[in-house]
């Protein structure tokens, strides 16, 4: 059997069968970056239940890696504009902050990764490293270690990011209830319809990590996750590891002018936060977030299909699933 | 200027001038793996000279990330077997693992990132996933995360290992001195010897974890780094982060059965641990280790070569340096 048939969620699954085992790892795979208990804090007694209730972490580590492919992620010219390789710099790094971010948390430290065709131009590496620094610099964030390999043909850059969360201020994709509403922030579609995934010269996006801190402290959201994958996959996952299911109201799906639905619902390569909270906690929104925040849905009980799209006549559409790679 | 005039070193050289700026981050680029405090235990007193005479650490973190790529660090034939991709997962830990027991530590959680060929089957595909859990299981490391991406054409797999160690197990590269002898645990040229580089189907080595953190816990070490690119390589770095100077006694370096000097000395892709500590704590040395400790040399004040090589008719011989990529 080929990977291509299995696609890359199916490949998740397999790996997710390796279980984890370590009494400080909270969240293993399966959600947008790993929690940790940090082991300073840990406490001998080998009842995680009984410790747990005596000593309470401040802080959880997060983690999280994320990776571009040249030729499956972007694409290169032969001469490729100085600014193309700043930006692929700034978009590895971005994805993997909007990771940390959709934690409720905050990066730390970041592990770079590249793999360099022998051939590339200094200036370009030194554009790339800069396009990954001026994310890092604005954000506090250390550059701690990284490995630069030569690859036989394609550029790849893998990043690693580590972050904490308060205890208290932690979200994850389980937390979903039905009759929560679903918001998101910003507009969609933006990558899709301008055609930045291969092309990446003029991609110019935001990260949502000062809304998303906003949203966590404000404690307020039941679930959060970003939409790099695409608003309906992103749906898809958080109803997923809820257990619940959703209907959006594709009326309601903000979208960046010129994008098509199609484009805002799958087109994903775009960093905004998609949550889920309590009808009456809408009111307790953060006034000063950045971003302006849309209800585009409601979380229901679990049910087939688990997202329902309703349209603009009131009608169901099947939702079409989001990206993936391999297939 | 292309990449391959500067090379692997020159480059890690302009990655490391994006300075470190975080006061939790205590090691960043340039040693075994990344030191940093873990936050939950990070006083308030912004003075970090104040604050570490109150607090003390029990524990720091570690982060390390080591990448393979296809036709550079292995070749992949058309039908290839299962033990291959089953060694390509094992080493590709092994070297983090390596990484980790240099500075003293314990690994702890591993996120891994494969880009993968479509055309790859998934039987080799698993059978490289078994092979990275394998070593997991053995060590008790948690695989907490990772990225799965399609690539074009080669296999490559990028692991960022976390670790920890406790402040007082600490080794660095840096705290050789003077008269410290150069211990090494092992023999050497094995891959070399073997061609192991690139056909990976028949690789299979140790890696010093246990002994390293027997060694650690002795508290008899001054510095340690492992052998990854190389003894001469590894001797070199070690003499630059503790500003000194070495000389190795060729007749005394370890080389496995049909390896030559050349390969003992710069073949690399083998984990053992290069070590260094006073004379007078040589009878200290853990009576249980796995490997075998040879004295190889000798640190010496810095000067200029920086490695001299002593033959075994007592002459001086120029070091040539270890393995670089791109050049």
């Amino acid at each position: 059997m080929k990977l291509s048939q299995i696609g890359e969620f199916g490949l998740i699954e397999i790996i997710k069968q390796s279980e984890r085992k370590r009494a400080d790892t909270l969240i293993g795979i399966g959600d947008d970056a790993a929690v940790m208990r940090m082991s300073n804090f840990q406490c001998p007694i080998s009842n995680e239940g009984i410790a747990s209730r005596f000593f309470k972490d401040k802080k959880y580590l997060l983690a999280t890696t994320d990776a571009l492919v040249q030729d499956v992620h972007f694409k290169l010219k032969k001469k490729e504009s100085p600014q193309t390789f700043f930006n692929l710099g700034y978009k590895a790094l971005a994805s993997n902050i909007s990771d940390i971010a959709a934690m409720g948390g905050v990066p730390t430290h970041a592990l770079i990764t590249v793999a360099l065709p022998k051939n590339l131009e200094l200036e370009s590496i030194q554009q790339l490293y800069n396009g990954i620094d001026s994310l890092a610099k604005k954000y506090g964030i250390d550059i701690i270690g990284g490995d630069t390999v030569s690859s036989p043909k394609s550029l790849m850059i893998s990043i690693t990011l580590l972050g904490e969360v308060e205890r208290e201020n932690l979200l994850l994709r389980s937390g979903a209830k039905p009759g929560d509403l679903i918001c998101v922030t910003g507009g969609f579609g933006k990558p899709a319809s301008n055609n930045w995934k291969l092309d990446i010269g003029n991609w110019k996006l935001d990260i949502r990590l000062p809304d998303a801190r906003k949203l966590a402290t404000a404690k307020i959201c039941s679930s959060m996750i970003d939409s790099s994958d695409g608003l309906a996959r992103s749906v898809i996952e958080l109803c997923k590891s809820s257990k619940t299911s959703a209907k959006i109201f594709t009326d309601n799906v903000p979208r960046v002018k010129n994008a098509t639905l199609d484009q805002a619902l799958y087109g994903g390569e775009e960093y905004e936060l998609v949550f889920t909270l309590p009808e009456n906690k809408l009111n307790k929104l953060p006034k000063n977030l950045k971003a302006k925040i849309t209800v585009v849905g409601e979380i229901l009980k679990k049910q087939d299909p688990m997202v329902q799209l309703i349209d603009s006549h009131g009608k169901i559409v099947k939702s079409k699933g989001g990206f993936e790679h391999f297939k």
